[in-house]
């Protein structure tokens, strides 16, 4: 059965408010979250500017990883490590945490991959949480502006991978409920250095084809 | 413009009588190669019994490489780099190689990565070619046993990234010859880290949904 709310850490910026959008539309409660109780509270003070009344509160990351079971982790890449590990002993006792990071960076106007010791951005954040969170991977090459386009059907498929067979059927539930999605399942969390290349590959083909919002399909797959 | 003869090294396997019969059908001369002729003799006359009369040549995989200005590389991934050795001084200068290998093994029944220092298997061979062959990756997602099967449309998009925009460029000229299959320029050879795994994400897809078929398609791309 898919969760009834969701939360967003640190969903303030691009992919988190374009996320907390889609979701929101789809009549799930969704909670905005950030450091700054304030800031949140902006963001959906926007969102329902632009968008209408949306089922959005807004919430501090700390309160959201105590009272949600199921929390998406939009916070930029570069900071999630160490978020994770400030939050450690908040998150609830048995909840998802689904992992949307993009370990991207840019050298020199060129976007290359974070290379991190464990293989993948999501590996590497696995080792930052307690045993009893589960961890998947989600939302990776679903491009932040289309998100944030929510006239725009996303028309394409999500890859997800995850720590176990549980986290990415809670996962796949999750991305059922917004329109034009549809979830694969990738397997395990190891398939997130592909995933988490084909964003990069994706950031590639924008550029030479001119496009912003290049993304996947699976073919061949009921 | 393309190339108007192409010829596969080590083109009796499964992948390589695949590709053959892809081109021969599009009107390509194909030279499908092996280290003995005989066996490359066998291979296309077995590929006449059930195609029909097609333009396939047989060829030894030395001459191939000395006569061909584009060849496809369609060995088993655990042979390719001996075999580039092997044959260094017989490439043609300036001829185009595709590498069509997939490092992909299987350990107790699961599919896994062949891990390689350099990134990727594409990196891996580039290092054991002369500098005046060119080198590009493509077909690495596409199931042999599809192309097999020349009355199902490929209806796919196919990855080639290579070290040149060149190499690219060739490459792609030679896949749009095949009905259904669009080439997308993936960039640097590096990108071959991504295509390669997204062939073990389908071996994996394909397992968990019980097909065979699983391929890729990029949406948003003109």
């Amino acid at each position: 059965m898919p969760e009834d709310v969701i939360g967003l850490v640190g969903g303030t910026g691009a992919e988190g408010r374009g996320l907390a959008v889609r979701f929101a539309l789809a009549g799930m409660r969704v909670v905005v979250g950030s450091r700054l109780l304030e800031r949140a509270r902006e963001t959906i003070d926007a969102l329902r500017a632009r968008f209408g009344p949306l089922p959005l509160e807004a919430g501090d990351n700390r309160s959201i990883l105590r009272d949600c079971s199921a929390t998406l982790l939009t916070v930029p890449f570069a900071h999630a490590a160490a978020i994770l590990e400030a939050h450690r002993d908040d998150f609830r006792a048995g909840s998802l945490l689904v992992d949307v990071t993009v370990p991207v960076g840019f050298e020199g106007g060129k976007a290359a991959m974070i290379e991190v010791a464990e293989g993948s951005g999501a590996e590497h954040l696995r080792g930052r949480l307690r045993a009893d969170v589960a961890l998947a991977v989600a939302f990776k090459t679903i491009p932040a502006a289309l998100l944030a386009r929510p006239g725009t059907a996303l028309d394409c498929d999500d890859f997800v991978c995850g720590d176990s067979p549980d986290a990415r059927a809670r996962t796949m539930d999750l991305l059922r409920v917004i329109p034009g999605l549809r979830p694969i399942d990738a397997g395990p969390l190891s398939s997130a250095r592909t995933i988490e290349g084909l964003t990069l590959l994706a950031i590639r083909v924008n550029r030479r084809y001119k496009v912003r919002e290049a993304r996947f399909r699976m073919v061949g797959v009921p």
